[in-house]
């Protein structure tokens, strides 16, 4: 029997990092005042394909199906969209909302590539502030967040749709070859020059244009410079959706200054987002000593989604942590690591053997009173389950790394004792049978 | 727009319950050294129907479809399943192994019994041992559990699917009408004796031979009790499967009283189980005061359900919690104590307000600066992100429960002062802008 294809299995040394990972983005979510709620994996179709949602791209990667009673569901893609639809069923909430969620999400991806199709993102979002200090909010968090979990050498890669949109304007793209030229932009940093000119050929636009594109939607660096650079060569005057790009932006990177987290915040016109539903600000996250996991936290502000769902205008802003990928960077750290020092043996961990079948009882009896006596100092304890002999026992604690072992043999009658031994110093000593050397 | 017919969302404040819970519960599991691990929630629909796992009932109640490659998978309808698939791929394990897994589970339930498809367990299992000290232990730790989250008032009900059979073999029953007859079993404490009587002549059981059945596995009460009434009332000598049942109940209870919990367990021949793959003893749990949530932690020893995955028979039990069912529980407790007293505003929390538009950049400076200080005593500290008003700010900290307001005006620059609001005490004082005050 076989996994599903393009999913995975997380190892008892996976989930340890995993659980580890989680709860350092959640403590910090945490006291940014982001409240967790939670939504069912499965969403009515019409849900997720709604107009100004995910768009065409992610639909055909939804895995859906008509249920028993013939509704057409479907496996959510993100946790933004069932937010949305979450709102429009709790719709008595006050504004501003800030609201944390942690979950499954499936795309039938290329498996190829190395994407899974099931993986976890923990997203946080601000509900009801058109205001670009709730972007500016979202982005510190996610630095306190990269700064918790340990991350330090990362660069927050931040664009905006508007701009993007007013640029393409300028340069005279059509409305219907508009999607087709940013899913190429959105492809800068991964194909080379040739590559790209072939995607935008496909889009009906030919070499001069694409490379004044190019061109344009090359320019990054440190926010204030990429924003003189937006003002010298774009009509911020005529192009109103330029100007709108720009003032968001200029705003933003105002805020963000006094967050005192500008030097890891870069603007960079090439970043897109693949989904529909952004229509401000977008952000990417890259790792420099990571760049083949790609984007590890991304998002960005969706003003209209809210809207065609409620019915009156919600302007909202996110971000989603991708914690496989961050846990795929913790786990290939660790192995570097682990190659170069041997395992420590776990000094908060007792098994407690029987030295025959005839004190399996008296084993189990020791176990629950200490359990009780240790309960705060959360050790470990294990007793014996299959009626193994003593040193099948002793070789078992060894294997889970559990460093002291206590034998109940003969002389816990006789005389009051029971062995305890320490299988990372290899010595033994014989102790009262009242423990208080365990527990006190 | 709607949310999935027969699911749920889960609120913040429901949320905040549901991490408490699982926390509290992953805390004794860890303590048991049990490792968790994570499988996908997709399985193919040949292994979730494999002959020997969850059986015919179960497999008309799983969400299954053909994915965009036409093979046909389905969404998970329990964590043992996958357990089993997962061992069949890492099949290099120690033995015994101890693992726990939390996560969703779905199946297409009847809402009208106010059942849920969505809803969450967390399960631990014991691999690759036959001792009923195996058992023991699961049954042990599930009674940490409840201890650790606050039950008291509840208790373990046990029983044998040996002995179910030998009994039933004991009054006639003949092969073909077993599986009928021990779903009606199942069903003893929940229909009336007439509702009992028509389930029985569905199977060809008449009034008579179902008397007799309704009469032997009414058997309950505590462990040896029950024990000597199966010794007198059934053929231990000449039916194998009861004897085997009996033996294994009997070193069960042996175990189970030294860990000092054969208070709480009782055996109780009515208890059956869904699911085809349990093979030995069979445990279920309900709560004194709770007995409408019905059975909130059941499972059982499975003995031949991985040897038909893996090829060669190893042991298992385990047990499963219903987090939902236990949330539900709890939230109605909370509720309950809610409506007898008022909330008290949280006094680990900050929300830094502006007086005026000019002062919001300093706001977001002065935040910044806080969380740092503030980090280790996990505060919760807000900023304006909507641009608000004064009095709007100090309303929405109010709604949140946030105690103490800090608002930076002209007093910050003029006299190096900013105001702190106690929202509790409704009382106001200017304290120095270097807010020693607030992280000393």
């Amino acid at each position: 029997m076989q996994r599903v294809k393009g999913m995975r299995d997380f190892s008892a040394e996976m989930m340890q990092e995993k659980n580890i990972l989680v709860n350092k983005i959640k403590q910090v979510f945490d006291i940014f005042n982001f409240k967790q709620i939670d939504t069912p994996v499965l969403e009515y179709f019409d849900t997720l394909t709604k107009q100004g949602t995910g768009g065409s791209e992610i639909e055909a990667q939804t895995f859906n199906f008509l249920d028993f009673g013939k509704r057409r569901v479907g496996l959510r893609y993100d946790l933004t969209v069932p937010l949305a639809r979450y709102l429009s069923q709790n719709t008595n909430f006050s504004i501003p909302q800030k609201l944390q969620r942690f979950g499954k999400v499936w795309r039938y991806e290329d498996t190829k590539k190395g994407r899974y199709r099931e993986f976890c993102q923990y997203d946080i979002d601000i509900i009801g502030s058109k205001d670009q200090s709730a972007d500016a909010q979202i982005l510190f968090c996610a630095y306190c967040v990269m700064k918790n979990i340990g991350i330090t050498n990362f660069a927050f890669q931040i664009n905006n749709r508007k701009l993007i949109d007013g640029v393409l304007n300028y340069l005279g793209i059509a409305l219907d070859q508009k999607i087709g030229v940013m899913r190429t932009i959105d492809k800068i940093e991964k194909l080379n020059k040739q590559q790209l000119l072939n995607e935008f050929h496909k889009y009906g636009i030919e070499k001069i244009q694409a490379n004044e594109i190019l061109n344009s939607f090359a320019l990054t660096g440190p926010m204030f410079d990429v924003l003189k650079s937006i003002k010298k060569r774009f009509p911020i005057a005529e192009e109103p959706s330029v100007r709108y790009g720009f003032l968001e932006l200029e705003k933003l990177a105002e805020y963000l200054t006094s967050y005192g987290i500008d030097k890891v915040c870069k603007f960079n016109l090439s970043i897109v987002r693949g989904l529909d539903y952004y229509t401000g600000n977008v952000f990417e996250t890259t790792i420099k000593e990571g760049k083949q996991l790609g984007n590890v936290c991304g998002g960005g502000r969706y003003d209209q989604m809210l809207g065609t769902f409620i019915g009156k205008e919600i302007p909202c802003t996110g971000i989603s942590f991708g914690v496989d990928r961050l846990l795929d960077y913790f786990i290939a750290k660790k192995n570097e690591k682990k190659a170069k020092k041997k395992n420590k043996m776990n000094k908060n961990a007792l098994f407690i053997a029987n030295a025959d079948k005839e004190h399996s009882l008296t084993a189990m009896n020791i176990a629950s009173f200490l359990r009780e006596k240790l309960k705060r100092k959360k050790t470990i304890i294990e007793t014996e389950i299959t009626g193994r002999n003593l040193s099948n026992q002793i070789k078992y604690a060894s294997n889970q790394n559990i460093r002291y072992v206590l034998i109940v043999g003969r002389d816990f009658e006789s005389l009051g004792k029971i062995t305890l031994k320490d299988l990372e110093k290899h010595t033994e000593e014989k102790i009262s049978s009242d423990l208080k050397k365990i527990y006190e």
